[in-house]
């Protein structure tokens, strides 16, 4: 793979790098910024995302041939200096390995819960704001197998820059769909024979307790003000046991714990 | 309690407030930054810290009287203008709610584990450098009720301000005490009669196999390189069973993992 060299920092052909942060504000047109190594192999083996470009710091190339040789056919890979690099993006890149991905249409949900397996755990989330904890959320998603992340039309979007990086790669990796409100996606998933349960400080069930339903539709809340009292009441809800005086955990803690006890995909093998 | 109005941000009595960002890398000669409600109360109920001050913005006073009637006597309490607030902070502090507290002398180590419970847990953490992890890492450990955490010379401060804010006030709560190396650790802990068992990708039991023992040392390393090999040697190890494919775990997140099923100081009731 031959690396195309920028040297000036307004090349049209890495337009779409040009102050990164501010533009993650702003959105991208579509488009969404994956950064790191890690977050590269991931997007480039997991093929849910079209991919633009490669753009790297000269020195990082000869290390990423690993990396490059599962990228699509024909994906430009530009090269640059330090220099060139902050200021195409407007900071300074200590890393410098980036690639621009294609955003996909919107899946239909019905299409995407009808070619799930019989056996499924989907995660769902309802008002997540904060990209820390979608990351997280995300990428404890994948350690555990889910197939699947529904996400109502309060949740900020997965394809966020910082999102990304905190999923380890995650969120290109795990099938999601934003759908309508929460209450929609109750009758959604009853209609595709889920069992539906709510993570709730207030749950009826230690979630230990809890067996795994062959299909399995888990809900997560706002860390602040958790999941509204109108959706509870229509749910199954395990709660977190916790020590007296310190009843607090953190949305994608709370996602790591129940993710774990009911995944069964995955291996206990060394 | 009557609050003390401050109208010059260059007040001496606010001084330790002064450029919080900045200050928190140069450190602040023995005193830490506590933020937010949540934090004051754990602050104030756990009473492991002396109090300095606090600093409020004068229309969150009002909504503060349960807050800080948990305060001890004789506190300080400024209220201030948003404006001035944001030249004390050097920043703007849409929150308003700040407190200085005292940190502690160095505790002996041995004091502290002998003064634990027969049935205890205890975490270990070793090169945790990163704020955010540090922050989430006792949260949990608070939530599960480990009785201590001990910190190799490499981790970073508790009690730096965004590790306390991550917290949610947890560093201000379970007791810690940094020792030195991590070996040392491992023949303090052997004398005083703890399990000692460390978590890493490479261990030879899935935790869910592995019963809680009655003193209970538990080893979390870096999220990149994990434990040293040298320091895996000598402990029980245990890994937590991932997808294939995505074998990658936050650290905070493998801790609320095993310190849930670990803990058994924790209330199953409603």
């Amino acid at each position: 793979m031959q690396p195309i060299r920028i040297d000036d920092a307004a090349d049209p052909r890495v337009a779409a790098y040009m102050d990164i942060r501010e533009r993650d504000l702003a959105g991208r047109q579509g488009r969404f910024v994956a950064e790191g190594k890690v977050v590269l192999n991931v997007l480039f083996s997991a093929r849910r995302f079209e991919v633009e470009s490669v753009l790297l710091l000269e020195n990082r190339f000869a290390g990423m041939a690993d990396t490059l040789s599962l990228a699509p056919a024909g994906v430009p890979v530009y090269v640059t200096s330090g220099e060139v690099l902050d200021r195409i993006a407007g900071f300074h890149m200590h890393r410098g390995v980036l690639a621009i991905g294609r955003k996909r249409p919107a899946e239909d949900i019905d299409t995407m819960l009808a070619a799930l397996p019989r056996r499924a755990l989907v995660v769902v989330l309802v008002g997540i704001s904060n990209h820390d904890n979608m990351g997280s959320i995300f990428r404890n998603a994948a350690a555990f197998g889910a197939d699947a992340v529904l996400l109502d039309e309060t949740c900020c979007d997965p394809l966020y820059r910082k999102a990304i990086r905190v999923s380890v790669g995650a969120a290109l990796k795990v099938p999601f769909v934003t759908a309508g409100g929460a209450a929609a996606l109750v009758e959604t998933l009853a209609a595709h024979g889920f069992d539906q349960i709510a993570l709730s400080p207030s749950g009826t069930t230690d979630c230990r307790d809890m067996a795994r339903p062959e299909r399995l539709a888990l809900y997560f809340g706002t860390e602040g003000d958790g999941l509204p009292d109108a959706l509870l009441g229509r749910l199954k809800t395990v709660r977190i046991a916790m020590a007296e005086g310190f009843d607090s955990l953190n949305v994608a803690a709370a996602s790591a714990i129940t993710l774990h006890h009911f995944s069964d995909r995955i291996s206990s093998a060394l």
